[in-house]
């Protein structure tokens, strides 16, 4: 798909999304929330919120957080180039925060311009990195037929009840039960609605969206069989676990492209070779100037790692070019994308100075495109 | 405390613990059962064995394991040198294995000669690796004032209940229930007598012990408080999870003893001034091979690693010494235990070949003290 261009939403209604991201993190055990804290180096908020915009059928993300952050979240949507992210500053509590967040699109109280009232409006967690668009597509399909849906996941622990006197009352049947997770999603009404009724009780106590939507417009939420990648971040070693879960989804392929003089052809035949013991390869002979379809279907079937083997000048044109590719693929928003650019330097001279260029020219390129979590690696080798 | 002797249990009764390590660890994803998985090397159920087993008022630990693990579980028994450990066969659910843990205090069926049934008997789980004497000792008199006790910890999500069409049916106010957590502790006649009664639905179906306690025996569990490091490692994130707190206990202080000559003092000054910049560091000037007072307290506050700088023949001798002294403590049964023995070498001739002598014997040392937890590294320097 083009970039810009948008798909239709599951059902053909209109859809943004609204990201509590208020929490003091205080179960962390750290002065930094979690949602501010780094994994693999980039803030867990980060990842939220480009799992929503790499949706193309979400109109805006609204970003709720306490007023002490709101230039930390300015700060890492500048640095991480967010799109289509407003940024609202929360209350006291979950409620009054996603409060807060839904009036963007109902009062002028929180934004110069009112943004557009979608039919239908996601509300997911900051401390959820992982949310596929599967799942995100169910509850919203959902939520259109039923006015209110969520992702549910089964309980781990049983779940009882304690007596006044600290003893066990009772213990509920766990298979009867189930944890309710995020993404949830609602006619924007439903929950606008049930906000504006629920009591000052309600918006300080009270945590559950679907709760409300219950509570004060009679509307039984559809209940949606969520992945385990759902779970919310809560504890450092949640920390941990995040980063586990990236590196698994780093991409286990890696294309070798080369663009050589045939004399040269050896080097492209050598390398693959040697790679194929540690992961799969593809090889494919491309000038990536050109828009290649066998490529970009290379780049769609999970591919996010790319050698780049070139003896011509000005090699960074080509790596450009593929990170151009990249980029409107929106891959490079969910997972990071590793290009190494192999310059074979087989000019009679013994000067480094041309391919050193080159290389000074790429490392520049490459500390722009790693806040698009494209990291470009270059690599020059003589050949006589 | 000397090893062998037995401190006195908490209220004085005997204790033994059953560990059901029968699970198939299907929502890990993996062919081997998560007790199984190594989490630094180690399988996950060689921790809570050996958590428990640091307990010295402990006596007897059951583990129950299905059929076709039984000679890997004693293979981990042997290989880290796991003592008190009786291993029992488990049935096809979780009750049902840990009334078969429960039997060999009570029925010949499992096992040649009965164990000595306990006063109170302690049930966890082996994917629970991260239990403290404190939450032990208190469930375990919870158990023997009200007959029954468990660690319970607050809900990360709200639980729901669904209706027969999928939807919300209602939200449980997340206030007034909890996690269901272990270890938990029982009078053992309260136990047994429960697991006695109770139906095959309750075998096949259930998974709380203090349900069945509560139903057939009228006794309502004492609630007690865990930590956040007893929750259950579920997922493959969470073996990670599992390392990053293990490596999170890792000692930040080191240790470090001299005994060499005054010409070389100098060195032993040095080495502590530059490790000051890294780490907690404490120095002492002692032969190992007599019982030192200030270097058990060393021990006893939590100090784990050591570097032992010699300038003697037979420095394996003190490094022996050391790892005697720190078995004797259980410490490395918790917390691994890093030894670093420096050998200066000050002998006139240029041969290396005796300081070598030292090395492949301690190279040799320290692949058995690692079973036990404790890394030796040798470390020889000529000075001239």
């Amino acid at each position: 798909m083009e970039p810009g261009s948008r798909a239709a939403a599951p059902g053909g209604v209109s859809v943004s999304a609204v990201l509590p991201a208020g929490g003091s993190g205080e179960r962390l055990g750290g002065a930094t929330p979690k949602q501010f804290c780094a994994v693999q180096g980039r803030p867990l908020v980060s990842y939220a919120v480009r799992a929503m915009e790499r949706i193309s059928w979400i109109s805006d993300i609204i970003v709720v957080v306490s007023p002490e952050n709101i230039e930390t979240m300015k700060t890492i949507i500048e640095k991480y180039g967010h799109k289509k992210v407003t940024v609202v500053e929360g209350g006291i509590t979950r409620h009054r925060s996603i409060f807060n967040g839904l009036k963007v699109f109902a009062e002028n109280e929180f934004s110069s311009h009112l943004l557009q009232k979608p039919e239908v409006v996601i509300i997911h967690d900051a401390v959820r990195p992982f949310v596929e668009e599967d799942i995100v597509s169910k509850v919203v399909m959902a939520a259109k037929e039923h006015g209110a849906a969520g992702a549910i996941r089964p309980l781990v622990s049983t779940v009882i009840a304690a007596s006044a006197d600290g003893c066990l009352d009772h213990s509920l049947e766990r298979a009867r039960y189930r944890a309710s997770e995020m993404p949830q999603a609602f006619l924007f009404d439903v929950i606008y609605g049930a906000y504006q009724q629920c009591t000052d009780y309600d918006l300080d106590y009270g945590t559950e969206c679907l709760h409300l939507a219950l509570k004060y417009c009679k509307t039984n939420a559809k209940l949606v069989e969520g992945t385990a990648d759902l779970w919310k971040v809560t504890y450092k070693r949640d920390l941990c676990a995040a980063e586990s879960i990236i590196k698994d989804n780093l991409s286990q392929q890696v294309c070798v492209i080369t663009n050589v003089k045939e004399t040269l052809a050896q080097v492209g035949f050598l390398l693959p070779e040697s790679l194929k013991s540690q992961i799969k390869v593809e090889t494919i002979s491309v000038s990536l100037r050109k828009n290649d379809s066998h490529l970009q279907n290379i780049i769609s079937g999970q591919c996010y790692n790319f050698v780049c083997v070139n003896d011509k000048r000005c090699a960074i044109q080509e790596v450009q070019a593929l990170v151009g590719m990249l980029e409107k693929s929106n891959i490079p928003l969910l997972y990071p994308v590793v290009l190494i650019s192999v310059h074979l330097d087989v000019s009679e001279n013994n000067s480094f100075s041309i391919g050193m260029e080159d290389l000074t020219t790429i490392k520049k390129f490459a500390r722009e495109t790693k806040k698009k979590n494209i990291l470009v690696y270059g690599l020059l080798i003589q050949c006589k």
